[in-house]
């Protein structure tokens, strides 16, 4: 092996043909559904301008952008001086853009600037990779996909139940039934950080609650208790927060905060859910749930898997202010965002991935000789033309190295011609699972292996 | 309008909903035939070590790549003697990663990388963007989709056949009839230097036979004079290069230079597509097609618009050494790449978009008041199980306010919900093409909504 053996950039992957395929049967069925309820592609630049981005994430997201080097003579518009005021100064001179760190930004971006071509309400969806410059570690990697549904322009709870709906129908197509979706409100959560006396402090406060996974209940009390909580009014909320109805959660909170937007909300949300019952469509008042919520501004969403360790693998929320960092106010909208890694990694754990998702091909065509192969290329086009997947073997060798290739490849069906097959139109088929060879002409074939596609 | 509007990169490009939808449209059918032609996909990572990239693409295109600024404080691995050595110097020490300029560079890495896990011959496609910093212009961007398929480890003219027949399929799913594609052999134009005096400048005069269409016959033939070429022998060329006629082509090739490898090539070639006459793929030898013979070492191809003035929306050939270039030798293989954007004009200015690709959803649900929302919430997902795509107006307003949506959106249908279809279960159906409208029952809707997608 040479010395100059490739590798890959750290924290990049590559996808070969049977991961591929299981990532897209995936992206597949989220961008099918996206459709289906009525959401429009957008597609965005990889590449954008450094003033879009930087600012949005905070000083710690900014500096996880990738950023491009300028072209050409880069250093020709700084001096040494700018050199000697070290990375982060001379950063700015040298680099004007950089990769995607989302895909809401470029969204609001978009959005500014198509601001008169839009109507609203705007249903789109975005399903592209974006760029983090991440410590590469299990699990987390510098390129990866984001899956977002944003619906903008519209206030009612009927965008939120939609939303709900859907992600049910994503897990269902993709038969992952462990799952829940905990949902809960930025208003509640703020209403019961003013009933433990912490009026004013209410982000510090939802920052410890959305550590209860991570520290545990004892220790998040104790921070809750530092930030200046009342202890009494505390031990109502851990008990309230360990109510896993989500009738008595909801009625419960009314009991301790009384009527608001934010119980208005849930119940309106919880009545239209009502609706579709035999969807069976898991979702719970979790109280407890608290992300985001320097950003979201009424529900919240997070989905997480029931059978398997692992956090979340959709979230999402409503939101005030999209597009105000752009200079364009009162836009509001809620979205969700799939997990693609982490849906890959639940249904890869649970088995759920269908067999065939990984066949490149329904049948593989063998040959002896060249006049057989000839006969093959006939045949390979003509089972092409109905709509079957099918590969002739291109080069002249043994048989036993064609079967070879065709138990690697894992094709399910192998047709042999020899001469004989040649004059009498009688291929010999041979399941590959079973072992079974049978003799059938070429409807039969057919027939045979379109009962496979479908 | 804030003065921080935000603005795009040069060179780069938003997809709205329906570009976005119609590039869409020609990338699945472009999958969808690389899939039914036993094609496997592999998707490479943005970014790769520059190690991998520089070197590959000559002195031109090195400077083309985008190159990534490393992570952190970059510059603690410089001098200040670096910066006085200038840009390309210190390009080196504070950047390692790049763009990927093209997708065939990381196939052989990705070979390379993983050749003992490989079954060959290998049939991989691959459909993700490129970078470039090219200077923008019309038609030529930053950041732009390739869609290539190569078929490596095999040598047989099938494998050329195939390809060409998957073009024409391609093309004809996009019903698009009015292209040619062009092929030549390397050989053919080597021995044919040869042939005019110029053993030993191969290389040179076949750049200059590929600029024909770009400086016209007279100026080209004055270069290759220059080069070395015979005055008389040259006349024959160029009457050989006028003959439209394949097959009398070929054969006065062969007059001129005897038989060889690169007319047994062809000659079997056409052989193959000879029995795939009624497939109607259009097929040319064009003895001076001259491109990118640096790297393709067999027969050539090349895909032309003959309705519209436009370049090569297509092209490819076999090559003798992809991984070379990383150590691992031997390994050829044959492939070809479609050029989505100019397909995308050609589609465009033929007005060879079908209306339906750009139509969001099937049907858009109207209502009068909450009552009948409600209603329409039951309405809208009953559709949508019966696999039609359906959206329900999801705000309050009036009906002429969500008329106005149904027409700016471009429904083709509208349900109107209001008391006496709430009560009578009768629904009014508007075509918003037409303007009729009708009383439906629910099942009778859902025939007729689905008869609109089959």
């Amino acid at each position: 092996m040479s010395k100059n053996r490739p590798s890959l950039p750290k924290g990049t992957r590559d996808f070969g043909p049977e991961i591929s395929a299981r990532r897209n049967y995936i992206i597949d069925r989220i961008r099918h559904n996206f459709r289906k309820y009525g959401f429009s592609q957008l597609e965005t630049p990889s590449m954008e301008n450094l003033s879009t981005l930087t600012g949005k994430y905070g000083d710690e997201g900014d500096q996880l952008i990738f950023k491009i080097l300028n072209s050409g003579d880069f250093l020709s518009k700084t001096t040494e001086e700018d050199y000697k005021k070290g990375s982060r100064h001379i950063a700015s001179k040298i680099s004007e853009k950089g990769l995607r760190y989302d895909l809401t930004v470029p969204f609001a971006r978009y959005v500014v600037m198509n601001q008169n071509d839009i109507t609203f309400p705007f249903k789109r969806f975005q399903i592209q990779p974006v760029w983090r410059a991440d410590r590469p570690q299990k699990g987390r990697y510098r390129e990866f996909y984001q899956c977002d549904a944003d619906i903008i322009g519209s206030n009612t709870a009927w965008n939120e139940a939609e939303l709900t709906l859907m992600i049910g129908e994503v897990f269902s197509d993709l038969m992952l039934d462990d799952y829940v979706i905990k949902i809960n409100h930025r208003e509640i959560l703020f209403q019961l950080a003013k009933y433990v006396g912490l009026e004013g402090k209410e982000i510090p406060f939802c920052a410890e609650i959305d550590k209860l996974d991570k520290i545990g209940v004892d220790k998040v009390m104790e921070n809750v208790i530092e930030i200046g909580a009342d202890n009494e009014r505390l031990k109502e909320l851990t008990e309230l927060f360990n109510e896993t109805n989500s009738e008595e959660a909801l009625s419960k909170a009314r009991t301790l905060i009384g009527q608001n937007k934010g119980i208005d909300d849930v119940s309106e949300f919880f009545e239209i859910l009502g609706q579709f019952e035999k969807r069976n469509v898991k979702v719970e008042l979790d109280l407890s749930l608290a992300r985001g919520l320097s950003y979201y501004t009424g529900i919240i969403f997070e989905v997480k898997p029931t059978s398997v360790e692992m956090g979340s693998i959709c979230g999402g929320g409503r939101y005030d202010d999209l597009t105000g960092i752009f200079g364009l106010g009162d836009l509001s909208g809620v979205g969700i965002s799939f997990g693609l890694d982490r849906i890959y990694d639940v249904i890869s754990e649970l088995n759920l991935f269908p067999e065939e998702v990984t066949q490149t091909v329904d049948v593989l065509i063998l040959h002896f000789n060249k006049e057989n192969q000839k006969h093959g290329q006939k045949l390979v086009m003509e089972l092409r033309e109905n709509g079957i997947k099918a590969e002739l073997y291109p080069d002249q060798v043994n048989i036993k190295k064609q079967f070879n290739y065709a138990d690697k490849v894992k094709v399910p069906t192998v047709v042999i011609i020899g001469d004989d097959e040649m004059s009498t139109g009688n291929y010999s088929v041979k399941n590959m699972v079973s072992g079974d060879q049978e003799k059938h002409k070429i409807n039969e074939l057919i027939q045979l292996l379109k009962g496979v596609n479908n």
